[in-house]
């Protein structure tokens, strides 16, 4: 077999086989395989496509280059979420503390942020002493005792994936839905939970920018999850304004306790109440969306969902006298305001702009090597669909940085205006199972 | 600018503007861009193609990647012409002797074979002592005494384009279009000639497989001449069967001899005299294309070509002995002779097969580093339209390898024949300039 033909195979658009699939993820794994070769392929695959099955293949290819996760040690059913990411995207710090609450076991393995778009790890490190590098051990232990875990990854899960995520960066052969698909399903897949919910985000600040791509990509992911056995469903959920009014890691950690304690902004309860439900009958621990719902909104009310929250930080080594009183975290050392300069109804509020913007301010990476300011960030005082008046705070700026009159000038523009009542648009499009 | 922004360029199908394209060629050629990133674009040109600028730009910063020469000492015009490349190709050595004995200048730089494909350097070294490798001086000499010199490169000509073959050829991007145009234009080009006549063929042992692609590679090649101010034409030829009954180094330069004494197969005597009367029309020699035909016949016929050919070996230190005595030449250490079991018409000899078959015998290389058998080719006895009976003599085998069983059958198979006379195809297809 030689790379060149599986180049050209897919080059005039035929379907790679199972065997074609495994030798170009094999032998690129293994350095047998070149760069230069590879990247002609992945264009090749971003302009021709690939099958269900070669997407099948391919998925199966990467999973099977690395290491595994085993959660047999955790008793019950291990749930999984996964979110394609956005702007000001706290959801899993909220629902993994309701579907712990309930039964479930979240045994999560999450990333960084990069660019616009936050991480779920950087978030949780904005808590003083959180402990994100659990041993396996530790990790199984903890999801046993109280229903949850969130660390970084341990072992090398699917190696093939980071060495072809970082050709496709520079090769300009991101934007292909099997390869994103095979890149998202591998990962998933390797940490090892018996049940996975997926949130495709579309919009502004999501990676697919339109709801027919975020349907696309559900889909297939979907397939795979299929093809593996794994209860898998998609939420696709609209990410043209940010979600919630907090964007930036303590701010969002802030935001989900206050929604842990019965005080979140309306866009951000239903995405997670929903989603829980979801998770608790992939679970089996609910008979309907509806039972699963009301299993979800007594434990946020009762305050069960919030407890399991402390006990998730105490177990990481967090100090969680943070989240007793929410104004020990430390503060940026600018404050700024922006204010309307008319009345009317907030219409939009671009959230790649929010997302560029938070990041400009210290609160994300724009390159690997970055630090970030935990403090910095961005509060949205008014949200989509509310009435604002001449002169009134529409948003709050936290940061450390100076000169950022371009940054608070993009803000005020990502906000767009109406003088007649504006309707919210939905959360959730979509599910697909 | 950076290299992923024009992949992203081109795979959205955008037109690269003539920074973008100058950026990729010097960086490529300067080691400052990697290969997997070239590859990734080339890909993206196979599959999105180019415009006729872009084109040109290519053609253009490959011309300037390295040097070019200078034949202005040259006097007169200096004509150039290129073929494709195909099987039993010996045009070069026919034309070149005739146009040079009506006045033109040919100095010419050639490339040797690979695959079934033969190459005019490896043909003239069939002829003991001739020498292709002359210093720049004696090359411009030769040409200026006796009118032509046929030699391999001297100078770093387009070294963009050995360096882009090179990746092409691993990485499935051999196959387009303006990638094709771009390499032969730019080498053209860097050859110095005034005017250039290039012949693309079609079929079976062509490159180009059908009259379409050939005629859309033509098209943009006389374009680029075009924009360069060249007086650039180009044929349309079939190579469905192969040119003239020799195949195999020395056999073509024995029937390149035996042409230029009066003796050649007709469609090789058309395709050179059609040539030759466009070169000389393109140098303006004569007047028309008929007035060039007459010129080029006459000098077939009085034998002054043949005279130029003769001292064009005694100017490259051949020993012209050979070109005397053509029964000089090595013998291979075994003959076969093909024998019809039908009788019948020849319809068809497929070119390629012949190519490749030739090539196992001996006669090419399979790798550059292979070893040529200068006396191992076929002798077509039978060419296309002729009768034949059952048990009479097709084809001639010359070789010195053992166990070529498998050969024999597959040149018998390249071989169709019919019951009903055979109209024969024409050669030349179509003129573009």
């Amino acid at each position: 077999m030689r790379m060149v033909d599986i180049i050209i195979k897919k080059r005039d658009g035929e379907e790679l086989t199972k065997q074609e699939i495994d030798f170009f993820i094999n032998g690129y794994v293994n350095n047998q395989i070149p760069d230069y070769q590879v990247s002609s392929l992945l264009m090749a695959i971003l302009l021709k496509g690939m099958t269900n099955k070669e997407t099948f293949y391919l998925t199966e290819a990467m999973l099977y280059s690395g290491d595994i996760m085993d959660l047999t040690k955790i008793s019950g059913v291990k749930v999984d979420k996964h979110s394609t990411g956005g702007v000001g995207d706290k959801v899993s710090l909220i629902v993994g503390p309701i579907i712990a609450s309930c039964g479930a076991k979240l045994a999560k393995m999450s990333g960084r942020g990069l660019g616009h778009s936050g991480g779920t790890l950087d978030k949780l490190e904005s808590i003083p002493n959180m402990n994100v590098n659990l041993s396996e051990e530790e990790f199984i232990r903890q999801v046993n005792d109280i229903g949850i875990a969130i660390i970084g990854q341990t072992k090398q899960l699917v190696p093939a994936d980071k060495k072809l995520y970082a050709l496709r960066d520079v090769t300009g052969t991101v934007d292909s839905i099997p390869l994103i698909a095979s890149s998202i399903m591998s990962k998933k897949l390797a940490s090892g939970a018996d049940t996975i919910l997926l949130d495709v985000k579309f919009g502004s600040g999501a990676f697919m920018k339109t709801v027919n791509q975020a349907k696309k990509l559900a889909n297939i992911m979907v397939e795979i999850g299929k093809y593996f056995k794994k209860d898998t469903r998609a939420e696709i959920t609209s990410m043209a304004n940010p979600l919630g009014r907090a964007i930036g890691n303590s701010l969002e950690v802030k935001e989900a306790v206050n929604t842990l304690l019965g005080n979140g902004p309306s866009d951000l309860v239903e995405i997670c109440l929903e989603s829980a439900a979801t998770m608790l009958l992939q679970a089996k621990l609910v008979n309907s969306l509806k039972e699963g719902m009301q299993l979800a909104k007594t434990n946020l009310d009762n305050k069960k969902a919030y407890e399991v929250f402390r006990k998730f930080v105490i177990y990481q080594g967090g100090d969680v006298s943070y989240i007793d009183n929410l104004d020990k975290f430390e503060k940026s050392k600018y404050t700024y305001q922006i204010k309307s300069k008319q009345d009317g109804y907030i219409k939009n509020i671009d959230a790649l702009t929010i997302g560029v913007s938070a990041c400009k301010l210290g609160a994300g990476r724009e390159k690997k090597e970055d630090i970030i300011d935990y403090s910095a960030g961005i509060y949205l005082n008014k949200k989509v669909g509310e009435k604002v008046s001449n002169g009134e705070i529409i948003a709050t700026i936290y940061t450390s940085k100076e000169n950022i009159d371009d940054v608070l000038l993009d803000i005020y523009n990502a906000y767009s205006f109406s003088t007649k009542p504006v309707k919210i648009p939905p959360i959730i499009y979509d599910v697909i199972e």
